[in-house]
């Protein structure tokens, strides 16, 4: 196992991550006969992999050792604590000619990645709005009450309002990066991100020191996405990274879902777009996301319903009566008749069982409404 | 035609819209002969319609004579103007308890109903807000545009803004009423019934004088689905009467769309509701309506696109290579060799494309980005 760790640090050191022929040698032949062929000449020609300038950094041993002494373990396949969702992107398409499970990943925070029971990728634009931060915090913080661990990138906008909104409901949380876990990227989210540390965790595959790069991002993209049981897009504008993450979701059959906005806001395009082409859910609350990403009928999302009004309950002739009375004026037994289209002893005897139940009352004018009835005209 | 005319109108009179006994006896036996069974006690008995209140003021003759002097014309089944979309309502499941084309059209306004090409209900809730109203205005204007009648039922918020977007960009529009075309309701949209009877068209299946009620709303809605190709509906409450429209233009086939909104805002959650459980399409445009309900092709939804940047037309090589030149300051040739992780000499020749396209540019502290790579660190 030290050999296979060993090897898979040395890996992460020399090949860029979510390259799916590192992942692909790496299955056929394992991480250390892989490492063996990069370091003999002939190998790297074979595989047409571009090492050599990254050779002289080399030392595993060193580097383990090094980030242990900081608090950061290197967790690979195979140990308990591999979060074995990771493995699903052997198997999933590749996007942008990225794809495989990573080598293993540097991992900073008390959290143990097997004690994650369920967790959901809640992401977003980092341009965000007012409105997309605060849904993002309510959902997190929804979620976090149901024992969810909220993933994300701990990215300006959305990222950190999930985050917080995590940590504000006393949730796990844990923020993937596209850069070394001893850096601090954005460096606005120094806080933010020792906080995380200090209670859930901070991962990510780059080895120690490693720049947040472009490709980094769309390659991080795919551990958020597998790590989780379904993604949350909240703000995405139509070329968002967020919508990244919601494709690499896709190709591995996890939940795609999406938080509409006003159609209006730039920052929710790309999430009505998805929605719109059947490629997202819609939803609006914790609860719809519960029930999306959970096992049948574990987490079942009520129907919000209005309360029942007294006039809803009753039998069509009442109910064809009571519709007859006029909305503001009293109006006489035969006007009601009329109007209802009810013989006046069908009607006379309507409006006394109405009477009885208090939703009319009887005047010298004639009959009214009584507030009870809520008889407002329904809209329209 | 006179016959049948008269007995449609007097039947208009006797019973209420949208009780599908009268549809289905009109059906059976035609107008004339109903309204001769009714006319007779034993028929009524037979139908278990309770006319008799109402039997006292009928006189079709006089009404289509009075209704004529005021420029209303009372359209029927076989005449030419007839919109035979009506037709479908036949076969239509009922929605409580309701159903049945109805008996004719009592019609104010130049448009005439063949002339209406295609049309679109935009459709929501009275409690309607500013971003509502906003979108509604602007989704009818849309559809003015595209030669597209909008239909709506006159009442406060979205019905209005609906409405008067349509005549703002000059186009034709309906104003389904709940009560006589003759009878002002809401009382505060006087100005605007009138606006739309001078170059629209304000038409109801009720007689004139008759007052609008709780069930004459939701018989109405089914004319409202009925007449047009699809129904959107901008923003409804999970109780709200439009919703109901949806309902019978998903009973009758019709595309049912609903505009998204901030998941906070309750005057959205009906149409949130629809969109999730797939009773409804998410459409954010003029363009996402007329896609739905037109003819395959006829109007393509353009994917709306941000212009594509430089580097998303790089290959490999050299997008790894621009990737690999720091976002902030310049660097040395190894040092981007070393992140791109591809040997000196690739990287030097990758860096001259790059040049060469004012992607990148040398400097004596090394290379840098130009602003035409565009290259800030994507999002998320």
């Amino acid at each position: 196992m030290s050999d296979e760790r060993h090897a898979r640090a040395a890996l992460s050191r020399l090949t860029e991550p979510g390259d799916p022929r590192v992942a692909a040698a790496v299955a056929r032949a394992g991480a250390p006969v892989l490492l063996q062929e990069l370091l003999a000449e002939q190998g790297r020609d074979t595989l047409d992999l571009d090492v050599e300038p990254r050779l002289g950094r080399l030392d595993p041993e060193r580097e383990l050792a090094d980030a242990a002494r900081s608090g950061i373990r290197f967790v690979v396949p195979g140990d308990e604590e591999w979060p074995t969702g990771l493995d699903d992107l052997a198997h999933a398409p590749t996007v942008h000619e990225m794809g495989g499970p990573p080598l293993g990943l540097w991992v900073r925070g008390p959290l143990r990645l097997d004690e994650i029971a369920e967790s959901v990728a809640v992401v977003g634009s980092r341009s965000a709005t007012t409105y997309g931060e605060g849904v993002a915090r309510e959902i997190a913080a929804g979620l976090a009450r149901a024992a969810m661990t909220v993933v994300s990138g701990a990215a300006f906008g959305i990222d950190q309002a999930a985050h917080r909104g995590a940590l504000a409901a006393d949730g796990p949380t844990v923020a993937v990066l596209a850069c070394g876990v001893d850096r601090v990227y954005p460096a606005a989210h120094r806080d933010l991100l020792e906080h995380i540390a200090t209670v859930g965790a901070v991962m990510s595959e780059l080895p120690l020191g490693c720049a947040p790069l472009r490709m980094r991002f769309l390659a991080r993209n795919r551990i958020i996405a597998a790590l989780t049981r379904g993604t949350v897009v909240v703000e995405a504008a139509l070329r968002s990274g967020a919508l990244n993450t919601a494709t690499w979701a896709d190709g591995l059959s996890r939940p795609v879902m999406g938080v509409p906005g006003p159609v209006s806001s730039a920052p929710s395009q790309g999430v009505h777009h998805r929605i719109r082409t059947g490629a997202a859910s819609l939803v609006t609350s914790p609860a719809d996301v519960l029930e999306l990403v959970s096992g049948l009928g574990e987490h079942l999302t009520e129907v919000p319903r209005e309360p029942a009004r007294a006039r809803d309950r009753l039998s069509g002739r009442h109910r064809q009566v009571l519709e007859a009375v006029p909305l503001r004026h009293p109006a006489g037994l035969r006007a009601i008749a009329a109007t209802a289209g009810i013989s006046l002893l069908a009607t006379q005897s309507a409006l006394t069982y109405l009477a009885d139940r208090g939703l009319v009352a009887e005047s010298a004018a004639g009959w009214r409404l009584e507030r009870s009835a809520d008889a407002e005209v329904p809209e329209a």
